[in-house]
């Protein structure tokens, strides 16, 4: 076994398993404290609470709680391994939601039969938080799961593995476009995969003015057209009237290829075919759908991104889940809605185009970073990232009216 | 409002809503620091689990995580209020298992409809945790619920308000016969409330060895026997086929009382017609079935305990919950069975015995405290609680075949 996964397996393992624990924010060390944590203290906010529900967000944690939940169908890139291989993960996204915006987050894994089984699970438990984050549930069940939950919720439910990715993946694209030369409206593109993060990609850029029509998707047959007969609903909504059939039709002339499915299924000789000044994202992890260096040399004219670290543009979720919930759940927001998504996308976007603090600099172990073709996404380790896109996202969600509470004074403004 | 009470909602509120956080255990800072933490080295204990699913307990947290469940249907004395009123109470119960036990501990609130659905949404997400700990769930429910998860989970599930009670007023009641020169097997018994703590008290007590048809048990509507039509299938197991219908006749020549019921039941003439060196365990809270000071002015050979902190021996479930689930935790137990509950009862009937260290004196601000009628129950404040009560607690686990893995070397021993 290599060093890092040793090193992977030891960091789990050491000194005490798994990455949290749960802490005490009060108090509890004399027989007063624990009057008052307990009994008879506990009785007072339990009969305000019974009285105006509200009072829930004052005398509990609710209000900066947030559950990943998961039932291990589609973990990272390793498939169905169930929900106990899936608790790693789930801990380490809520280490994340900590670490990076200040809330906090337990896992719940889950172990079902049906979907129903799930979203019931699920819809009971959705009270004691104030946000939920699905993660790691394989499409097409995910996206039934998210809309029901959405319904029967009055907090914030979001399936990152879908929504993070499109938003980090439309702020990234609407930069790489600009740079290019070239307008949404009019970009010809092409996603290869068609699961959960290309279903939710393709439609958050629609939403960001792309043209159904201009997008062909791609899965494990093929083109997605009109005459095929093994579609799911959500596929179907990226089913083109054409004529075309494999990859290489789809992606001559095209301005934009995505890909959110697995390695090496995008050729250099593929990319040959592609418009002048190209973009590609490919974000299959950890090995992208075509090495940078190989498209590279294929390509001088590309602007490229992908899941690596190691290499410029890095299309990270991490840059997006912990602050849209952090601005959810600032404003209690019943729902992350299509605003507040699109919210998130032009924060992230804007904040690309400016200049780049020491630290980041520092953190990324580079010695310049400035808006062009090896810098068109955030860093993940910016410190601008939480205040920026948290606000946009809390104000896009008073503007929308979600929020149930108002905008806290000076709410990460600069200096407040 | 009184000081005190606004104290308590201060305490809930202030500097933030809440008694609980999620914290990180492992560093998370560098870059290092997050590709071992999630991606992609988080890929490692995936693959370790999926192969090995024992694994869970080596790389995540789940082994140190009790979840605190709740319907709040039954909460406090204060009846059915529901889920979020309950959430001051179990976020209560989580800080205990911390500052007692060091336990992680979360709570969880389900919103149901019917008891079916409650125990299915609690057995989805149960191998999250290595225990669980229901909560004001009411009775007949609870005992239906409590029974059906213990056989569908492979953690340990356990009603506190059932078997914590019990525990306790098991172990202060052995040493009060004790005192009394009484045995259990003689024992006549009036048990008020036939409730939660009533059933799973008065079981406990015929496994320690009181017979069954000593025992005599009330409700609201008088007291239990065979010619009543309108008992649950738990109130049956108490039925006496006796012509006795009040109070007033069964606890006439009783030698113990055990109140789990409401104030003020029990009058200074009620308990003037008890045996000899009777014993009295009024345990309403926070108003005992009778108030100590009247009933030691109505006879000076009680013995008597009440959940009052402010009297001696108080019935304090806090005595019983962190350490039970800290044995069995520390030894993975499927279950915490009868085996482990009778040793809980014992090791806090024993430590009560023992000479009692200057500290438990200084925070319970008494001078002095010995084995007698003034202390039967050890205080809550013991440091000697965890070690002896998770220690027998975790033995017992072992040699009645529940235990997954081996006692830890010089568990709890002194010195070790």
């Amino acid at each position: 076994m290599t060093d890092f996964r040793q090193q992977a397996l030891d960091y789990h393992a050491l000194p005490v398993p798994g990455k949290i624990s749960i802490e005490l924010t009060k108090p509890a060390e004399t027989v007063r404290d624990l009057a008052l944590a307990y009994s008879p203290g506990v009785a007072e906010p339990v009969r305000a609470i019974a009285e105006n529900p509200d009072d829930v967000y004052k005398y509990t944690a609710k209000g900066n709680l947030v559950a990943v939940i998961s039932n291990g169908t589609a973990i990272l890139g390793l498939g169905n391994l169930g929900p106990m291989a899936s608790k790693p993960v789930m801990e380490g996204k809520a280490l994340l939601f900590k670490r990076f915006a200040g809330l906090d987050s337990i896992d719940i894994e889950v172990t079902h039969r049906t979907t129903q089984d799930f979203i019931n699970t699920v819809a009971s438990i959705a009270n004691t938080f104030g946000g939920i984050n699905l993660e790691d549930i394989k499409a097409p069940e995910c996206f039934e799961i998210e809309k029901a939950l959405i319904e029967r919720c009055d907090i914030p439910v979001f399936h990152d593995d879908q929504h993070g990715t499109a938003i980090v993946t439309s702020a990234g694209l609407l930069n790489a476009l600009a740079i290019q030369g070239k307008s949404i409206e009019k970009a010809q593109i092409v996603c290869m995969g068609a699961g959960a993060a290309a279903i939710a990609c393709m439609e958050l850029l629609i939403q960001c003015g792309a043209q159904r029509e201009h997008i062909y998707m791609l899965d494990s047959k093929g083109v997605i057209h009109t005459r095929r007969t093994d579609l799911n609903e959500y596929k179907m909504l990226f089913a083109n009237n054409t004529d075309k059939r494999t990859l290489q039709e789809v992606i001559t002339g095209a301005d934009v290829f995505v890909g959110v499915s697995g390695p090496n299924l995008l050729s250099a000789d593929d990319l040959r075919l592609m418009a002048d000044k190209p973009i590609v994202f490919a974000c299959s992890n950890p090995d992208p759908e075509i090495h940078p260096d190989i498209a590279n040399s294929a390509r001088d004219d590309l602007i490229m991104a992908t899941g690596r670290s190691d290499y410029p543009n890095q299309v990270n979720n991490v840059l997006c889940f912990p602050f849209i919930f952090r601005g959810a759940l600032d404003v209690r927001a019943s729902a992350i809605n299509d605003d507040m998504k699109l919210a998130a996308v032009h924060a992230l976007k804007d904040l690309a185009r400016e200049p780049v603090p020491e630290s980041v600099l520092t953190a990324a172990s580079v010695s310049a970073l400035s808006f062009g073709k090896d810098y068109i996404i955030p860093k993940p380790m910016d410190p601008r990232l939480c205040g920026r896109v948290a606000r946009a996202v809390a104000i896009a969600a008073v503007e929308s009216g979600v929020a149930r509470i108002d905008l806290p004074e000076n709410y990460f403004v600069e200096g407040g």
